[in-house]
């Protein structure tokens, strides 16, 4: 018959050995800090309905949604961890104890086009605080996701965030520009948030398009977008409105990341929105310090997506951490692990004499913890050494006819040659 | 708006995190066992190419699968994790050293109607042998299922071994009724397998069918399903043609077996045929002593499923383990542990005055390698000690303005209800 495709499908990943063990690497990480943190791990399925990434603000990632029609169904594979989380926290509302702290390590798809090296899966580390209106959760999180640089070996200089809060921009446009069209706010962030990528002119005319979400007159989309380049706190308290509540919760937030030792690491940018639209507050994206790749992740507070949904308002946080990126920014600093497998012993006994030897003694080893190969067939012995040499086993035990009438295994140390007998049991 | 479906989608579960962690549990516990036999773990995409899985043969699998038209793209959700296996050994197949000892634990999909309380997706534990054609690999992975059942902590006598082969059946029928149709064999073991399920005479209907894929003559259909009852290695062998190679090899095995401690606790079974198309050798099952519960685990040879997809020739054998029955048996046994949420210490500064000393004091702890949860926000004394017992938590570390000022934490245990001063850091 003719050969099937033996590559994964276009834009996925197969995990051998060895690319499994720096996954798990890197999960290990994750998990580790999360729950450092006191966060519970949780999951959703990867198939969701479709309705719950239904969003009309022109998202990248609603667009690119891998969805399909199955037995009258609507159903989607998820994009994103955020609207399963909400999914799960609405049907548990009057239950729940406030504030939940959750992680999730998600797999996520999204059809792109394979034009830039991009993937369809990735895998992404999320943690959420839900129930918590202040910036303590914001604070928790941000402290998280160093916490987890800092472990995957990253130098403090290697990584910097930039902080923005969404509702300091809406506060200072509202008045402004949009006192009447409160719902042109989460299109205008996600255009916004293409500013790296198309450049200032292209966003002034998405966002003055009068055919698009926004519709603002030229000018305005102008000083919407002069806005962004505002540099520090100070100046943009000049443009916020007196008194601003979210202006105090972004001086807050940083005084609370100077108690964490994270004031070298961050800073605030007003260009920062993200593209999802579902943000209401403080947003927050890290980047590698010399700016060479895109975002290694980002969050921030999305207080009234349940509503959006049906449910009860609850204040939430959260942020996504991709796998790709920060892979690729591990392997451009050398500090991407070369994890050898993790192998105690093989038992080697020579042919069918000593079989039932060395079964025993493989059982024996394994009932003390140790992972054990079992040398299965006829296999020569020197092929068997060459073999343990290279799977990287810290010992073989040699039971050959001679062995197993002194009732012994030799026990060669693969690192040091040495070799001694140890009794069979 | 009108409240989002909160269920996940039909069939499929959400993972709490008490959900998650008895997930955990089980997993790990599959983890610990596939190493301690030095298998290496692997994961390939969820979503694969459909023709993986066309096969002719009539199997339930096959025709359950989800699977969609995307871009052009004929896609499904894997539905088993070998089709995936195959693709990625034929892959690398020039590469690999024999045998290769792989691990994984998929996420598969099958679409089926909701009516036996079944679910749409489950997790199966899967170890798979590829390079290797004696039956110490049969011996071994069944070995690894028995270490896991013992390690969940069933008692020798709740699982049941079936082991049969489908060589052996093959060769007995061959020169009886498929002389001439080798092609029909694989659809008479899916057909068969069905006997627990819809009886002998509908099996018999469905081997006679002429418009079926087996086409038997009716005689000779109830010549073959009486075959099935035969009992014993013994009587199987007076139906076998004479220095049957597949009866030998079951013979192995079972001393293999027998080596491993096992000999009790397996049995041969001519019924047992696996319902899976591609099997060619060995098979097993494992079940509840009590018969009470569909299969828990089963596997078996498949040395031809590699030329079938186009690749050279590669025995190989694997068994699949699902978390569903074995859950079940755990509940019905009462050893489906509680698990209570792993949180060593809360710490609780009483107001903003103490909120960088609280602070300080999780990242101090945090370092030392404890999961910490900090209390954020404004909360009363009561309700933070309310919520630390509910947590599970083993200690609280209060920070009120007197401890502060004394520069200490009071520290609980919420166990024994002791408290002490710790120094803040």
């Amino acid at each position: 018959m003719t050969k099937i495709q033996t590559q994964p499908p276009r834009g996925t990943r197969d995990f051998y050995p060895e690319e499994l063990r720096v996954r798990s690497w890197l999960f290990d990480h994750w998990r580790t800090v999360a729950r450092s943190f006191g966060f519970e791990e949780v999951d959703a399925p990867i198939v969701e309905h479709a309705e719950l990434y239904q969003r009309k603000a022109g998202e990248e990632i609603v667009d690119q949604l891998y969805h399909f029609e199955l037995h009258d169904r609507h159903l989607a594979l998820r994009s994103e961890f955020t609207p399963s989380l909400a999914r799960m926290v609405m049907a548990r509302q009057g239950g729940l104890r406030w504030p939940i702290r959750w992680f999730s390590i998600p797999q996520c798809w999204r059809y792109e086009r394979m034009t830039r090296g991009r993937r369809r899966e990735h895998y992404q580390w999320n943690m959420d605080v839900w129930g918590e209106a202040g910036v303590g959760a914001e604070a928790e999180l941000i402290a998280a996701i160093f916490a987890a640089l800092d472990a995957l070996g990253l130098a403090p200089a290697d990584v910097r965030m930039r902080i923005n809060s969404r509702a300091l921009l809406e506060e200072t446009l509202r008045d402004r520009f949009l006192a009447d069209r409160p719902d042109a706010f989460a299109p205008l962030c996600v255009i916004i948030d293409k500013l790296d990528k198309i450049g200032a002119d292209a966003v002034v005319d998405q966002l003055a398009d009068p055919a698009g979400p926004v519709g603002l007159p030229r000018p305005e989309a102008k000083d919407a977008v002069a806005l962004l380049s505002v540099s520090g706190l100070e100046e943009a308290e000049r443009n916020a409105p007196a008194g601003s509540a979210a202006l105090a919760g972004l001086r807050e937030l940083f005084d609370r990341l100077d108690d964490y030792g994270l004031a070298d690491r961050v800073a605030f940018d007003a260009s920062v929105v993200r593209g999802l639209a579902y943000y209401t507050g403080v947003v927050f994206e890290a980047f590698d310090a010399e700016g060479s790749l895109r975002a290694i992740c980002g969050g921030g507070r999305y207080d009234r997506l349940l509503e959006t949904l049906g449910g009860k308002p609850v204040p939430a946080v959260g942020f996504g951490f991709g796998d790709a990126v920060i892979t690729e920014l591990l392997a451009d600093k050398g500090l991407l692990p070369e994890l050898p497998r993790d192998l105690d012993a093989v038992v080697f006994p020579f042919g069918a004499d000593e079989r039932r030897a060395g079964t025993l003694l493989a059982r024996a080893l394994r009932a003390q913890g140790r992972s054990v190969e079992l040398v299965l067939g006829e296999v020569k012995l020197k092929r068997a050494l060459a073999d343990a040499d290279r799977s990287g086993a810290r010992q073989i035990f040699l039971i050959g006819p001679d062995e197993q009438a002194r009732g012994v295994a030799r026990c060669r140390d693969l690192t040091t040659g040495e070799e001694r007998d140890e009794p069979l049991p």
